[in-house]
């Protein structure tokens, strides 16, 4: 017999989606060119903003969070400028690649994963590139649960050598504070799948004046990701150039909704205590996580497997008798490394289960748990 | 008072999209890394071959058709490939311009909009071109209302030129007759809110063996559309590299089994009645279509406007009174014509309340029509 039963996703995206979200799809087709259109993503573009805390453009893209962080290069970056990034995972290793192929001079500030460059390695990096062009991040480092908290601190450098500030946040805005305009961000790109709990496919990216100026003189040779065009369909008509996914900005709207009415703060509070107690259960259980303590993620926990201990039996075990997703390892992490999404819709009940069936699954794999696990993850979540 | 009531879509894209498919996206959330992921979306490439008649690779993209039709150049076309491609209205130009992005040297073969080079001015390009290296084609012309009709014929200069053969089937594919193999194509674009009554966000593209060979040893320098990603994870895993639309596959998915129910065979006589029909009985009224008679569209309908119509106010009528949405005209047509789609769902119904609410506006606006138009449609109609 197949089981229809929901999964409690507890993966670093896609995540649970609010039941409300889901059922907003539910609705007939418009016209992507007439006011029902136009009504639907002012309203969806203004909220964004409110997210990202900026007063200026925010784009809806119909891809997933990877293309929308190719537009953040490919209209930026021009062949021979000079930019540093931060490199210490997946993600920011493949931003880097992209940033090559646009004909980056890249300065890559190479770290051991599960570690971040620090803020002073980074401003000695501007100190020896006066010339430097943009300074890209990877906000939240989604395949080892890494996240850079110096955000707000990196506008003086920016301002000193007059370069832009790009902030590649898909994994993370929504569940962690963030301000564009006070921060100086010039392009900030996130993905409606994770923190913000729609279901994938719409990624918001949101653009300075001064960048938006240097998109619309610098236009790259692409339809798709041209954000000109964007720009110019937007100012003209408040529409997008090319057939959005209608039913996904229903819902990304919705799911906008609803973080409105927690309000953010409260809603990046509630992030902070559910991961404080995932890890602090998850490490009285025995498992320790992959990050260094002060580069810890809010949002996604790794946490390294136990010796022998197999992915594929572990993961297949909580899926398929407890329902939980939790993800794999990604690259070479494959197989070394568990990791739990701590995003959206995650609350009290989210992390007790998930604690709970992970300790049944290794119990079952003959693994000997500390029953303390659920009391000290229990006792975190009394400050929600 | 807002009114919720649904429209009837006669949009070129979207069209309507049965409550069955709209339903369908009302699931559970899942793991884009897994055995149900799996399931949906093998299930979901399997039916989109018998779309194509292909027994060939076919990706489905989360992006709008011209996402897919510019993973169709990039991942094709290398500097100083010589390509011949006829341009005949937007989309075809468009693309041209995406071929010369790429490099290419472009050789079209341009006609009046509203008409399509022949076939006979196809052959000399290849004669004149033994050096060519792709033959691009957009199959409906979306914004006039034309569609080649020898796409069949096209094998045997492509042959031998050993040139590859591209078909840009984005606003027809599901609404007339394709057999990709049999015709010899090497890569279809295709896009779900089209002819296949899906909602946007997901565009199919087929590609042949022979194409696909030439992309894996080509890849483009970008991410999303990388074609040699996507092959490379569905021959690994059968997944797609990057966070698919997963609600709109679901979606996608239905839409093809409602086709595949029909039978493809039975929707494309629907489609080509229904457009006669609609020719007739617009015509019939006093609107001519802006199409040659040997070009004209069997899903797209193009019709000018009578002298001093408004465009604004008599498509604004039709919404607003009648709630039957049809499309203004594009680029320079703007104001010139309006586009009835006639895909997808189109069945009786349609046709007759589109032409029903046609007259009304017409009259409300001061013009006569002659009342046969009706009838003259419904003797059409007899033919379903």
């Amino acid at each position: 017999m197949e089981i229809y039963l929901e999964y409690l996703v507890m993966l670093p995206g896609p995540t649970n989606v609010p039941e409300r979200v889901t059922r907003s799809m539910f609705t007939h087709m418009i016209n992507h060119r007439s006011k029902d259109f136009v009504k639907l993503y002012v309203d969806t573009i203004e909220k964004s903003q409110k997210i990202f805390d900026t007063t200026s453009d925010v784009v809806a893209l119909s891809a997933s969070g990877t293309g929308a962080v190719e537009a953040s290069v490919v209209n930026m970056v021009k062949k021979g400028d000079k930019v540093i990034i931060p490199v210490n995972g997946e993600f920011s290793s493949r931003l880097s690649t992209m940033l090559e192929w646009a004909g980056a001079n890249v300065i890559r500030l190479t770290t051991p994963f599960g570690q971040n460059a620090t803020f002073d390695q980074v401003k000695e990096a501007f100190d020896n590139n006066k010339d430097v062009k943009a300074f890209y991040v990877v906000w939240n480092e989604t395949s080892t649960g890494t996240m850079v908290k110096y955000l707000d601190k990196i506008k003086d450098l920016t301002a000193r050598n007059d370069s832009f500030y790009v902030v590649d946040g898909v994994s993370i805005l929504g569940g962690e504070e963030f301000h564009m305009d006070k921060w100086g961000v010039d392009v900030c790109v996130t993905g409606a799948q994770k923190a913000l709990a729609a279901p994938p496919g719409i990624s918001p990216i949101a653009v300075s004046q001064k960048a938006k100026k240097h998109m619309i003189a610098n236009p790259p040779p692409t339809f798709y990701f041209n954000m000109a065009r964007y720009f110019k369909y937007y100012d003209d008509t408040k529409e997008t150039p090319f057939t959005p996914a209608i039913p996904l900005l229903y819902a990304y709207r919705e799911a906008l909704d609803i973080i409105l009415e927690e309000g953010i703060e409260n809603r990046i509070r509630r992030h902070r205590v559910c991961s404080d107690a995932l890890y602090s259960g998850l490490s009285t259980m025995g498992l320790s996580p992959f990050a260094k303590e002060d580069a810890r993620s809010t949002v996604v926990i790794a946490l390294n497997y136990l010796q022998g201990l197999d992915d594929k039996t572990f993961r297949g075990t909580l899926s398929e008798k407890f329902r939980v997703l939790v993800a794999g390892g990604f690259g070479e992490l494959k197989g070394k490394v568990f990791r739990v999404g701590c995003m959206g819709e995650v609350h009290k009940y989210h992390v007790m289960r998930t604690i709970s069936a992970i300790a049944s699954t290794l119990d079952m794999m003959g693994y000997k748990t500390n029953p303390d696990a659920i009391k000290v993850a229990e006792d975190k979540l009394r400050a929600l």
